[in-house]
């Protein structure tokens, strides 16, 4: 059962309009308005602007795309399931090398670290999310457990997994308003185009988390009566 | 039937000792490092330390305790009905208040209202807070919709009331590290007490509403046959 009595298609369709949405406007800000990517730079900013790129196109979007897997892909459980498992591990190490383009970005401007609730919150998040990883692959995949640990495991890898994935899209929103405000405070105008985008892009970020967990819970597009559903 | 198996004691027994420890923060915070709270000061920033001070308790809490009422009390479905109703509408106009305080010290120091992301999901918060209340007045209580109105509303109702939360939840850290980056910026030292007292208040805050959660998602502390639960 689901807890919306309604198929997950509309709910899906909007997560991919808006995950599309979200790259771009990503893409846009540190690309177009921020100057671009690079690892390896004089100008340490462009280090920075991986972070945000990776985070949001990592860990949310390709992490969301994940998480709805079940609800959408009209295949085999064992093919969701590989599916499932390989873009949250994309959506890890994507977060990985994001996080680490921060530290980077710190270390070689002299900025402190773990000064603030949103590097808090994300080494947490990021921890977590790699715990469950692993409490899922071992449990679901390999070696994988009983018949009935992997049944009483399932609410919970779910509850578990929607609570790391929520706090994962508060963090975004903390990341997005803090990079704006050190901006504005380095003279960026409140009411320019580029504060704009970035709250857009944060918006549409809320949004995006929002279809995901509302496709989690309504009915699979195309019903698989082999999967059992925990919610 | 509930999502978790566990009955809801030890989550709303974790709830209630997380938002006594957020009420005091926020006050040590806003009374002893900020200098108190007035709504008429020549030092504005008194008329701001109300606005945390209010949120905090009022939406966030407050608002956190109605949400549990019906898994929590042992009382009939009537009684607890009335409970969350009064309990909400405490919420939603200690956050009214709250978010004026944040306006009138604004307009009166000439800061700029509205750029921010914390403002534009704010206001989304409070708009859909009220909407919440006065459908489930209308439906719920007075003059009350027909039994078939009210079967199918209160999945929804339950669905919106937690989406409206966790995103107040989530703005409140924004506003959290919005404050404190604004205090930085003015010279608090990012290692300080204030500053570690401030990130704390905001993780506990967190553990709060991801405790309400639980709550809401667990079986009622005392069976009450009457009434319909739809999660």
């Amino acid at each position: 059962m689901a807890l919306i009595g309604l198929k997950a298609t509309a709910f899906a369709a909007a997560a991919q309009l808006l995950g599309v949405a979200g790259a771009v406007l990503v893409l846009v800000w540190c690309i177009y308005f921020m100057g671009g990517l690079a690892w390896e730079a004089s100008n340490k900013s462009l280090i920075f602007n991986i972070h945000p790129v990776l985070m949001l196109i990592g860990l949310i979007i390709i992490g969301g795309e994940a998480i709805i897997t079940y609800k959408t892909l009209p295949l085999n459980k064992e093919t969701k399931k590989v599916i499932h498992m390989v873009l949250h591990a994309i959506a890890l190490i994507l977060g990985i090398i994001g996080i680490s383009a921060a530290f980077k970005y710190h270390n070689e401007s002299s900025i402190d670290n773990f000064y603030s609730l949103h590097s808090w919150l994300g080494i947490g998040v990021i921890i977590l999310y790699a715990i469950q990883w692993i409490y899922g692959f071992i449990i679901f995949f390999y070696p994988g457990g009983s018949g009935t640990l992997r049944r009483d495991s399932l609410p919970w890898h779910v509850l578990f997994g929607l609570f790391v994935y929520l706090l994962a899209v508060g963090n975004a929103l903390l990341g997005f308003l803090e990079k704006l405000t050190f901006l504005e405070n380095s003279g960026l105008a409140k009411y320019s185009s580029e504060a704009f985008l970035v709250n857009f892009t944060a918006v549409v970020t809320v949004l995006f988390g929002t279809f995901v967990i509302f496709t989690v819970l309504s009915q699979p597009v195309v019903e698989d009566d082999h999967s059992y559903s925990p919610i």
